[in-house]
């Protein structure tokens, strides 16, 4: 049996486990609800009894390691969980060194978005770009930046905190205390919440029918812009004009090859992406408007495929990766994700 | 005696050039009015007659090499300076090729922000920290970023346009054409404009006598400040807030070590310091909050030593700078450049 990693992406709601193999192909998948509030030992008693089941589904697998996607803050070369806000009882949890010493294997660390990055620049709609942005647009705003083969980490690993780079001086404030952040603004949550202020429960209109009158939600937004919905085409106007400004900045800031978005407002990426790329084009200097932006292609795959690739591709922490080659692998991995159409240009 | 490398600082106004041993010590300076509007081969002629004036006074140098620093956009792989606003006829100039056929020796080119970056972080206000985030404020913002040893390049080396990061909606327009560019708003150009709309000729104002009751410079709000006058100190806490903005998403951007601010606005570095401090420890998140902020060390001549380093100390493109070590020569230059008080914290 060919070389695999366990992959873990370990999200406040939800951790799932993988088996990766070296051509990025998901070989077993495990889930079980997050114990978010038990603490750390609870939640990593969990990762280790997912791998039981995960070996167990296949015992002829030659693990080469654990690969572990985690909320940040997190410090991947020391191996440390510092204080993620959605896992409670977590503060500087040594995570490679618990993991490894119960396995006995190389155990690798990274933060979610930077490994959904690495995952999309590996095998998704980042391959075979020398550098990429990849930003994450949902509840919160995440990112991760690949730069000629490594993940960009900064200072304890703490760069492309890119939801809370301030982009106005207008809003609702941001959770962390700032007003004007990109998060803020631009995230699912406040697409939802500006068409919640926008309309009243019983006014009739599509949005609220959607929502059962209740609160609605980015997703409300999509289908009814899909719809033909004259609000929800403004609101995704609105939307996309605060992407395009965050996204200028990244091309200005990072200067990529590519910017890939991710994360659940990319279920409407083609409804956005003409007034995103009309932003870039205003706001953009010259040298970057012809930038690519496209829509991921991994789905919440992105992060376990990424969150292998830190052992099966990553040499050293700091070295470069290898480069995505075409072969058939990559060619069923697409396929498998369900690449959708990059309408951008 | 000991390898040298020839540096030069091309600016749209004054073009430098130096010799610089290994150390960081420049042994020989020489400068001449750019002929900005006269072309590139005419500015080119100039760098060769420079050169020569360098070599006549130090015929026994061994030179190594020769580092161009070069206003953007450029591309320092391919060698190329593309279209630099501030020199006319400048389009897609192969600066490497040109230099190196006529010198047969090795050439290098760097932005100028990037440059002055290298600088400061090789023998300046940088020496010894893994990473640090150069931001010159002057006439306009720019910016380079060193980490891991490495310039953050970027696609044709255009990462870190910071002075063009979108940080707000309020504003004169930039002369980029958007609305709430860093630079729009904190640049010392943006300082004395607002210290100008402020105050009006024969108002008997400091900021207006310091100006001869003319529009006022950023330079004349300092010595106001620092004289004590109310409106000038009003001036440096509304700058102190747009530099905290920006600063702080460096901070979440790029997670440096350290930010060093250098530019014409570093004189006022120590009555801008706490109220940056301030800002930045009210918007950043908490794991941000103690890098330090100084000022730069170097002044006009970061860029001449951080061209030389392209030579002297930078192997390969790509490869891994070496570190400073705190020898004898690098105390030398600290002092040369008179270290100014880091007044953070």
């Amino acid at each position: 049996m060919t070389k695999v990693a366990l992959a873990f992406d370990l999200g406040g709601t939800e951790l799932r486990g993988a088996l990766v193999e070296s051509g990025g192909h998901v070989i077993a998948h495990v889930s079980a609800p997050t114990m978010a509030i038990a603490g750390s030992e609870a939640v990593i008693g969990q990762i280790i009894a997912l791998a039981g089941d995960l070996l167990t589904q296949h015992p002829q697998a030659k693990v080469a390691g654990i690969g572990v996607g985690a909320p940040g803050p997190l410090d991947p070369k020391a191996g440390i969980v510092i204080a993620p806000p959605t896992l409670a009882g977590w503060h500087d949890v040594p995570l490679i060194d618990i993991l490894g010493k119960h396995f006995g294997l190389p155990v690798r660390l990274e933060n979610d978005a930077n490994a959904a990055a690495l995952g999309e620049w590996r095998f998704g709609a980042g391959r075979g770009t020398g550098s990429m942005v990849f930003v994450t647009v949902s509840t919160g705003i995440g990112g991760g930046v690949v730069a000629e083969g490594h993940v960009y980490h900064g200072r304890r690993g703490l760069a492309a905190e890119i939801g809370h780079m301030t982009i106005t001086g207008e809003g609702d404030r941001c959770f962390c205390g700032a007003v004007g952040c990109f998060e803020a603004v631009a995230s699912g949550t406040a697409l939802g919440r500006r068409a919640t202020a926008l309309t009243a429960p019983g006014d009739g209109s599509l949005l609220r029918r959607l929502s059962a009158d209740g609160d609605i939600s980015a997703r409300h937004v999509v289908d009814a812009a899909r719809a033909g919905d004259g609000r929800a085409r403004t609101l995704i106007e609105a939307e996309a004009n605060w992407l395009g400004i965050g996204f200028t900045n990244l091309l200005h800031l990072y200067s990529p090859d590519l910017i890939v978005m991710g994360g659940g407002l990319a279920n409407g990426f083609d409804l956005l992406a003409p007034s995103i790329r009309a932003v870039v084009e205003q706001r953009a200097m010259p040298a970057y408007r012809d930038v690519p932006i496209v829509p991921a292609q991994l789905g919440n795959q992105a992060g376990l495929i990424g969150a292998a690739s830190l052992i099966l591709w990553e040499g050293e922490p700091g070295a470069p990766l290898a480069m995505a080659q075409d072969d058939e692998n990559n060619n069923d991995t697409t396929k498998r994700a369900g690449a959708r159409e990059a309408s951008h240009g």
